[in-house]
């Protein structure tokens, strides 16, 4: 299903094509996602008016859809881009940011889901729980172990939208239909820092605009990530020199370091 | 009335029980605050939609309102959430950036000192000033000596609203009622990275939640900020390596480098 | 037209007055750039409201206008500052960030440029291309390489709007007029951090505010940006820890390295 040479075939492509990847993400991230798609060698663009959503959609090879910070305007030109994403064919990567915390986030992550095809929808456990379950609490946007039951969640999410499900963890999960992929790369200080998740996300875009078997694309990206983090925590003091060294590796990660590192299953 | 002992206590509180902030705070500063928060061991959350506020703040353990990039539909915000807070008897700290640069923003910060209890106001001598004397100057956002006018203007501030206010600066004053803690720690490097007062203002939140005495609180969070700064000054080469060392040393801080270093009065 | 010794008396003056900068900009690099502009000594403001914006430009020293993520309201809050600026007479430095990519953009930018005077137009190649070229092609915000055709293009809008025009890329050149400066300063580096266009935008209104031939200041900025860079360079591991450097040099830069390095013609 994945390997090694896949996961480096899609990231030179990356590096190669650079390709433009369309983000309507939320304030806190928007720097630092941009900062890993321009460290993996892709070229993000950010664009949220009603009046340009589309067009910048249109000239863009995937589309990242996040609702860490929505509001009213914001969800209308993320459906506006998804159903231009459609029409183009263009992968769009959904993170439902605190889908379950509040009921306009988890109701608001279902709007979107109708509103077009969404080909990987990342989150973590208790996101993509509430996804599924009318009774999931989520504390905050706040990682969590991936359960039985947020596989068993990601399972029906998939099925009901045809979409792989990437959930995040200290081991992530990567679904689709029957098909699962383990990546057991990582590090702890992950969720120290801001952002890493939507990072996630912005990573699997950069994978799905290059690689359209999105099954492989999303376990590719997260296996990146977690390479990226353990060769971060090798050498950090704490929280903020791990962003800072996990962004460099992003950008230094060869064949050899994923060679020997990627533990997936 | 402060000691290293309870500066302890309540750090050890906040990385073991990783209260939820909820923060309604300015574009600027968004990342670092969140990152600040979770390097200490809180839980960060951004919520600012009306359709979501009160949900949100009623999750929180503390709410954080900052007015660095107002807007009318933000203020608005603002005050649900205070109001929520009030009624879930969680603390408010009210950081009013910029107040006294322009006229709306004193206002507004008046405005929501109005809107509920207010737990603490933090922010430098000049926009504490802004919110007691009508003729008052700020230039900007920047930092000023506290003198003794800003301290009488924090006393004020605090009979009228019976808030503890924390005024930052070379020296910082944490005043409530005719109470006053002077907190000695801190490094020059520190008003040459865009948000610290914000993150003072996000790490007494932190303490907040864990300490209901809040001139504790605040004054606690204000000695970690300082003896955070002194650590980074110390091995960093500017103000970004300042910044990078500054967060890991929120993260790696303990009772030792408290105890070794802390300089209250 | 332009020395090291004009450059070093710019950059000393910025660090004396710390002029207020006042910035409307994009979510993506407000941290960044109000960095930028406190690490080479300036004091940067952000307010986009309608209610504050005037009163903000009318206490700054100079304005950038920066459409990276720009919607309605904040193109309303941008008209008002420039006209504000105009009867103040003090700097605007335009960054058509994306002008090209989407028709909103091309066409924002160009209701910017004729809502008052602006000083300073500063973009990449494309960008410059794209306000004179009713056919140019942008591929999202990404800079190229600097052709004669864009140099053709700076001049024709430095004719239009009696501006400067500043166009990055390997080589920098600035226009006015007849007049050109190359600046042969930077590091490949520079294209892989996001914002860093906009700190460039965000330097060049520190340096405008403290140096009204605004030729010698577009350049100025620049050369301070491209050795910056190269110092940063020499000690890196990737893009975020030349970040990290690259602004510990835009504070630490002295005499020395700019008279050693500078290579402009």
């Amino acid at each position: 299903m994945l390997s090694a040479e896949i996961i480096i075939s899609d990231l030179n492509k990356i590096r190669k094509q650079a390709p433009l990847i369309h983000n309507i993400t939320n304030y806190v991230v928007m720097n630092v996602t941009a900062n890993a798609q321009l460290s993996i060698g892709a070229s993000p663009v950010m664009a949220h008016a009603l009046e340009e959503v589309e067009d910048m959609t249109g000239l863009a090879s995937a589309l990242v859809i996040n609702i860490g910070t929505l509001s009213p305007a914001w969800v209308q030109a993320m459906i506006r881009a998804i159903k231009r994403a459609e029409a183009k064919k263009i992968p769009v990567v959904l993170d439902p940011v605190g889908a379950g915390a509040t009921t306009y986030r988890t109701k608001t992550a279902s709007q979107l889901l109708q509103a077009g095809p969404v080909a990987i929808i990342r989150g973590n456990a208790s996101e993509i729980r509430a996804l599924v379950e009318t009774n999931a609490q989520t504390k905050g946007v706040d990682s969590l172990e991936v359960s039985g039951a947020a596989i068993e969640a990601g399972r029906q999410l998939s099925s009901k939208y045809a979409s792989t499900v990437s959930i995040s963890g200290p081991v992530d999960y990567i679904i689709k239909g029957a098909q699962t992929i383990a990546v057991y790369n990582g590090h702890p200080l992950m969720p120290r820092v801001t952002g890493l998740g939507c990072t996630a996300t912005a990573l699997t875009a950069a994978f799905a605009a290059v690689n359209h078997d999105y099954f492989q694309a999303a376990a590719g990206a997260m296996a990146i990530m977690g390479i990226a983090g353990e060769l971060a925590g090798e050498s950090c003091l704490g929280p903020a020199s791990f962003e800072i060294s996990f962004r460099d590796w992003l950008y230094r990660l060869s064949d050899k370091e994923i060679f020997a590192r990627l533990k997936i299953r």
